[in-house]
C-alpha cells in the first residue's frame, strides 16, 4: 500500500498537477512509514511524531483519520456466577454507575481480576491503531498509578493521547467487569476522574486534524462531558470533519434519551448502536422500522447484531455483514472493536461491505479472549 | 468426598474411637464446606474464616494443606516479537531483575500492558485454592495500589494472606513479562518492596499450620529473605512439617549454586525443577544423572520437561506422567501451575502419579491463556 485512495483523491481534487500528487503521495507515504516504524518500537512516543509530521502541513489536510473523545478508564475484569450478580441486583450485560464507596464494596466482594486499559472508545482507538489508521484520544485520567498505566497503553497502542492528567481529585475511572460463565460482560463504573472532563479539554486544533471525531455516549453520564460534546461535534463540522458516534449501552440512552435523539438527528454523520440501544433510542420493539427511522436521520448507520453480523443503512443503500464465527470467552469490548475496524477501514477509502467486515473480523478477536483490547495483530487479521 | 482419607488416617492414627474419629471427620468437613462457600462468595474474608476455624483446634493438625512463602509480585503482560528482546539484550524465557530505573524503562519501550497478580509461589497458590487446598501465602507488598489489588486478588482466590504491607519504602514488586509470538514469556523482576520481606516476616505460628511450606527460589534474590528462607524451613521440620522447594529459574540456581545445593540436601523433602534448572543445580548436561542425583537428596522431586511431561522420582519408585496438548498461548506460570496441582493433590493424600496428573492439568489450563492465574473452575478440571 504506497498511498491511500482517499489520501490521493483529496490530493488531486485540490487541483495539483498529477507529477506534484504523485510526490505529494509518496512523501506523505514516507512519513507514515517513519512514523509507524518508530512508533511500533516504541523509539518515539506518537505524540511527538504526530507533532513532527504536522509541521508545515496545511491543517485542511487532515493529519489523524480519527480522534476519539471518551471516558479514560481501567478495567478490573473478573469471573462472576450468574448468582452473583444476581444477589447484588446487577443488570446482566450493561453498564451501571457506582460511586467510589459501591466501587470499594464490590472490589471486596469480587474474584481475582485482571487490570487493563479500558473505556469504549479508547478501546476503538487502540484496535483502530492496530489497523494501521493514524489515531488521537481525548480523555481524562487522574495523576496516580492506574492513570499512568492507561496513559502508557494507549500511547503504547500507537495512539496520540495529549489530554493532561488531573492532579489531585478524584482517582482515574475503573470499571469492575463482571464477566459471566456465557461469557457476558456485566459493567459497573467508578467515573473518577472523568467527571472533570470537559469543553477545555476539547482542543479545536486536535479535531480539526482528524478525518472523524467518534464519540461514546457514555460521555454523556459525566456532566461536564456533556458541553464537550457538543463543542467538539461543532468544531468538528466547523472544520469539514464527520462526526461519528456510539449509542454505548441502552441504559445509557435511556438516561439521556432526548439529548441522543438531537445529537443523532443534528450532528452525527455516522452511527454506532447494537439492537438494544437503537430500539431504546426510538422507544419501540420494531427492529426494522427503527433501522427506516435511523436511516433518514444519519448518512451512515452500523447495526450491530452480536452473532447475526450487522447491518449497515446509508442512504438507499443497505449492507448485511455476516459476523466472524469464534469461541466466545468475553463479549467486553465487542461493539467498540467492531466501530474500530469500521472506522479504519472507511477512513482508509474502503466501501462500507468492507468496512463491515473488517468490523466483523474485529469484534471476533476481541471476544475470543479476556479484556478489551486486541492481542493479535490486527492488520494480518483483516488482510490489509 | 466427605472428607479426606489424609485427614482420617491421621486422626485414627492419634488413637480416637471410630465413633469419635467419624463425629470429627464430620466436624472438619462442615467446617470446610461453610469456608468454602463463604469465601467462594467472598463474604468473609478467608484470612478471618482460617482464624475462625482455628480456634480451639490442636496446634499439631494442620489447618492449612499449603503455605506458600514467595515474592509479592504485579504482573504487567505485553506480548513482544523476539527482535524487541535481541535488541535490548533480554534472555529469553529467563528472569532478570531490574532496577526501578530500568523498570521504568523498559515499560515506556514495551507494548500495551496487561496487569495481574503475580508472583511464582503466589499463582501456585491461587491455583491450588481453586482445587480445594487450604492454602495461605506470606510475602511483602507495600501499601500501594498495585499492593492492593495483589492483596485483593490472592485473598479473592481463597488463600489466607496476613503478612503485613510495607509503609513508607519501595513500591509493590511488578514484574515485566513480554510473551514472544512463540507464547515463551522473558520475566524483567523489580523487586520493590520484597526486599524488605525478612525472617520477622515469618510466623512459625503460621509454618505449623500447614502441612506442607512451600518456597520459591527467586526468594534467594532479595537479600533479607535467604534468613527467612532457612528459618521458615527449620520451624516447619521442628513442627513436623513438609518443606517444598521450587528451583524457579535456572539463571536463579545459577546466582545462588552452593546456597541452593545445601539447601535441597539439607532442607527439602519435596523438590520441583524444571530441565534446566536441574542441570544448572548439578553443573552437568546429562539429566538422566541429574535426576539420580536428585533423587538421592530429596524424598521427592517433581522433574518438568515442557511438553515431555514430568518425571516424579521418589525413593525407588518412578513416574512418568503426560504432558495435558492444549493450545499454547503464553507460558508465564507453567511450572508455578504444575507445582500447585501436584502439592494440592499430595496434600489431599492421592498417589504421586495422580498428583502429577493434576499438575499436567493445571499446567496445561495456564498456559492456555494470557496470565499466570487461572481462568477456569480448577476442580472441574481434574475432575476432583
Amino acid at each position: 500500500m504506497p498511498y491511500r485512495p482517499a489520501e490521493w483523491a483529496t490530493i488531486a481534487a485540490a487541483g495539483f498537477s498529477p507529477e506534484i500528487v504523485h510526490s505529494m503521495a509518496v512523501m506523505i507515504f514516507r512519513y507514515r512509514f517513519y512514523w509507524r516504524v518508530n512508533t511500533w518500537h516504541g523509539r518515539l512516543p506518537a505524540a511527538r511524531l504526530s507533532r513532527t509530521r504536522n509541521q508545515g502541513s496545511d491543517m485542511t489536510q487532515a493529519t489523524l483519520d480519527i480522534l476519539g473523545i471518551g471516558n479514560a478508564i481501567v478495567d478490573v475484569l473478573s469471573r462472576a456466577e450468574d448468582s452473583f450478580l444476581a444477589e447484588r441486583g446487577l443488570n446482566k450485560g450493561g453498564m451501571a454507575l457506582i460511586d467510589a464507596d459501591q466501587a470499594e464494596t464490590l472490589y471486596q466482594a469480587m474474584g481475582p481480576g485482571v487490570e487493563s486499559s479500558g473505556g469504549s472508545v479508547a478501546n476503538s482507538c487502540a484496535v483502530a491503531a492496530g489497523l494501521g489508521a493514524r489515531v488521537g484520544f481525548l480523555g481524562k485520567v487522574a495523576n496516580d498509578g492506574l492513570g499512568q498505566v492507561f496513559g502508557h497503553d494507549i500511547r503504547a497502542a500507537g495512539v496520540h493521547f495529549p489530554t493532561a492528567p488531573l492532579v489531585g481529585g478524584a482517582p482515574t475511572a475503573r470499571c469492575l467487569i463482571l464477566v459471566s460463565p456465557d461469557a457476558q460482560r456485566t459493567m459497573n463504573t467508578f467515573l473518577g476522574a472523568c467527571v472533570t472532563f470537559g469543553e477545555d479539554d476539547v482542543d479545536p486544533a486536535e479535531i480539526a486534524r482528524a478525518q472523524v471525531i467518534y464519540l461514546e455516549g457514555y460521555l454523556y453520564d459525566p456532566p461536564a462531558a456533556q458541553a464537550a460534546f457538543r463543542a467538539a461535534a461543532r468544531a468538528a463540522h466547523a472544520a469539514g470533519r464527520k462526526v461519528a458516534l456510539s449509542l454505548s449501552d441502552a441504559f445509557c440512552v435511556g438516561r439521556h434519551r432526548a439529548a441522543f435523539r438531537a445529537f443523532v438527528r443534528e450532528e452525527t454523520d455516522i452511527l454506532f448502536a447494537n439492537e438494544a440501544e437503537l430500539l431504546s433510542l426510538y422507544e419501540t420493539e420494531d427492529f426494522a422500522a427503527a433501522a427506516a427511522q435511523v436511516r433518514t436521520e444519519v448518512a451512515i448507520a452500523a447495526l450491530t447484531r452480536s452473532e447475526k453480523g450487522s447491518l449497515i443503512v446509508a442512504g438507499d443503500a443497505t449492507y448485511e455483514v455476516a459476523a466472524v464465527p469464534t469461541q466466545v470467552v468475553d463479549t467486553t469490548g465487542a461493539g467498540d472493536a467492531y466501530a474500530a475496524g469500521f472506522l479504519a477501514a472507511h477512513t482508509m477509502g474502503l466501501s462500507l461491505a468492507e468496512a463491515g467486515r473488517w468490523g466483523s473480523v474485529c469484534a471476533a478477536e476481541v471476544i475470543s479472549h479476556f479484556g478489551a483490547r486486541p492481542q493479535t495483530d490486527m492488520k494480518a487479521l483483516v488482510g490489509g
